[in-house]
């Protein structure tokens, strides 16, 4: 790895994202460059990349965009071919020609290149982190392409803290050569990654970006979060990575064609992302709604009804079912409200209910903590107490969720739970995500996020089937 | 305090009740009510309302369906004026007749009721939490009133992680008696509240809704989720609380002639919350978008947009005031991007240039964490030396958060924070937050989240200007 505009100042990105390199764990020799020479972070530093005793496989470019070029130069002339240019103040501000001009170069020479005005890359099962923020996210099976360095950041921070890794995080740049298309392709191939992520200002060949998305949407599912859809946000887009916007009309067909699922903000490109990668897709729009509370199933109902979902009416055999085990008093209806005083058992039950009736393609399960049996939490617990008492209900919560995900293998039909874990402490939240997501399990927190999930699970069962 | 249904067996809610009344700390004396007499977690029980030694202030209920119309009876008798009735399997089930009955026995006694199928209600001031859920959320400025109890209950659980507290939280369940607009009525006056949170799923007497709304929308802002606003969401609301959801279109004018704040999700409604509560009123829906990160600008100048604000143009004046401290390469325009390698004193200075233009009625500030100066983060630190990290860290966000609420205060301008302080780790976000929440301060995460908070700000302001 040659590492053009290496510094020992900790305040320049030459210094802060090699530091990251190093941090990072890279297994691989790391040759920082800077006519200074000397040494940094314990590497040696080559004058030139002439100098340096062996062809790398790839350069990180941190110098003055005016410096761009030779650096480009030096490397093909060494044989490098793949650079990630961090280095902006390209078309982003104007500056089209200079950017232009080592793009040539670079294409001339057979070499690739990620950016400019790029925060970095990640590929995590290389250990490898040359990126701006200090952010190492761990193996996962997610893959974020980005125009934004912040997003790839905020989505990988997000992720990290909801137990869950990446394979690799590009951040795309200005595109000035490798373009959001390109990567899409390289990751719909890669055995890593089985979702893919993308935050997007613009595209700069629709017509090879069709085609691309087109057959990796049938490998796996693309996920993108598409800005500049009013006036005054392709504006700032302009202006950020010079990306046009274009039409959203436009925009919106392309991704309706190619299977691509559309999102419209950072935290529902997250949940998609786990829909993904946690749950199996259902056969169609028909849910059943299991909810351990009235008010988290209305609100389920209205949001399922508003993404398409069909809340069906259950057959009198499922109810008359229900009705052996139910209070009396239940709602006799979908949503199954479990009202107060149905816990433990009975819960899953009414899910296994629900799941095989042949008039749902799956179960949205609203309230887990019923479930398991929370006992009386004294205000007056000591700290021991009640981390004794919350590893027991984690324990008890995830027993629940492996018998429902036995029921799910059972019926090939996905239960997406939605379950206000978070809210019992941010410790209780972050111990149960790591082992859910060991299990390579999410639950969703609110109704409308669970909806969302099974909306998005069945548009994309509906492209494969159409392919 | 009585306690109608009072029992000795955990898994009855007449004993959950009644521990959570006992272990929220309730200051005045608690009367059990039982025939079979003994003692329950400390406290004497009583066979009959009658034998209770003095007038009790107000009544739980937790008997069965068929005993409430007595129990009603025999507070009337003893002088009780209010009571809460938990007991459900009324109007919801269709029975609509032994409802109207007790309700009829209280009415025509001077007694006042909330419920039935109630969850229970909160009063922090007095340490009374007669619920069902084991929640104790700390006393506060927020009030929320919900035709369901579980939706109570995931306000306050998530208003207490977020480290802020409550007023009064009341379940209102079938609202057999006391109404929605009764608590707003009640609410609007009461001293510890500022800001009143509502879920709905109808209206009985829409005049009477009305006028209050209107008078109790000019004192505080009511914030309120309304479902039931698809076919699906209102039939299953009616066999939740009996509620008759009605048109959509009559609800949103009723808000609107009110200036009723209304929300979409449960995450909108805390967002609502933490924007009335921490935040002035801007004067307009002119916004400046100062943004450590392009992609985030871009999503909060689409959020903007899309929610009727007005990203404005910025003068040549503001805009030369900027260059003279900005990096040359900066985006010379609306939002402002900071660029990588803006931090520390520049990110405020240029919040404070465009907050006192005249052109803005206030600022987003998206990502704080540059201006806190984070230094190096080692993958290989100590668990101490993460600490100490990250002890630092939130001091000096804090710090320019504190530099910036000086700024509002001079300006008389909101600046709405977005920030994903949350990501950097579950325990760090909770620190942050109660130390935040300790000076009334919320910082929001995603940029659609500050602008909604922008957008509901000046949607109030309008009404109360129009009044």
């Amino acid at each position: 790895m040659a590492f053009i505009g290496a510094s020992s100042d900790p305040n320049k990105w030459g210094f802060r994202i090699l530091a990251n390199l190093v941090d990072g764990g890279y297994q691989g020799k790391i040759y920082p460059v800077n006519p200074k020479k000397g040494e940094i972070l314990g590497w040696q530093v080559y004058a030139t990349v002439a100098d340096i005793p062996e062809t790398p496989d790839m350069a990180v470019i941190v110098v003055p965009p005016q410096q761009v070029s030779n650096a480009v130069k030096d490397c093909v002339a060494r044989g490098i071919q793949a650079g990630v240019v961090i280095t902006a103040g390209f078309a982003e501000t104007g500056n089209e020609k200079l950017e232009q001009e080592f793009v040539d170069i670079a294409r001339k020479g057979g070499m690739v290149l990620v950016g400019p005005n790029s925060q970095g890359i990640v590929n995590t099962e290389a250990n490898l982190y040359p990126q701006m923020p200090p952010l190492f996210p761990k193996p996962g099976h997610l893959a974020i392409v980005s125009q934004s360095g912040n997003i790839v950041g905020t989505t990988s921070r997000h992720l990290t803290i909801r137990g869950f890794g990446c394979s690799k995080c590009i951040s795309s740049g200005n595109e000035a050569d490798l373009h959001t298309e390109d990567y899409i392709e390289y990751l719909a191939n890669d055995p890593q990654t089985k979702v893919i992520l993308s935050y997007l200002e613009g595209v700069k060949d629709g017509k090879r970006f069709i085609e691309v998305a087109r057959e990796a949407s049938k490998k796996k599912p693309i996920v993108i979060l598409k800005s500049g859809d009013t006036d005054a946000g392709a504006k700032a887009a302009k202006s950020h990575t010079s990306a046009l916007a274009g039409s959203d009309a436009v925009y919106q067909a392309m991704f309706q064609q190619t299977g691509i699922i559309r999102v419209s903000t950072i935290y529902e490109m997250l949940d998609a992302a786990l829909a993904f990668l946690c749950y199996p897709l259902p056969r169609g729009r028909r849910v059943g709604i299991v909810a351990a509370g009235g008010g988290w199933g209305v609100l389920a109902t209205d949001a399922c009804a508003k993404l398409g979902l069909d809340v069906v009416t259950l057959s009198p055999e499922t109810i008359s079912e229900l009705d052996s085990f139910m209070p009396v008093w239940w709602s006799r209806g979908n949503p199954v409200d479990l009202v107060a005083g149905t816990f433990g058992e009975n819960l899953t039950r009414a899910v296994e209910v629900v799941l095989k009736s042949p008039a749902t393609d799956g179960v949205i399960l609203l309230g887990l903590i019923p479930a398991a049996r929370p006992g009386r939490v004294m205000q007056s617990m000591t700290e021991a107490d009640r981390k004794r008492a919350q590893d027991d209900m984690a324990e008890r919560i995830i027993g629940v969720i492996d018998g429902i995900a036995e029921m799910v293998k059972r019926c090939g039909k996905p239960v997406i739970i939605g379950s206000e874990l978070p809210a019992i402490s941010a410790a209780f939240a972050q111990q149960l995500n790591k082992a859910l997501a060991d299990k390579n399990f999410w639950c969703f927190t609110m109704p409308h996020e669970a909806a969302t999930a099974f909306a998005l699970l069945a548009r994309y069962a509906e492209y494969l089937n159409l392919k």
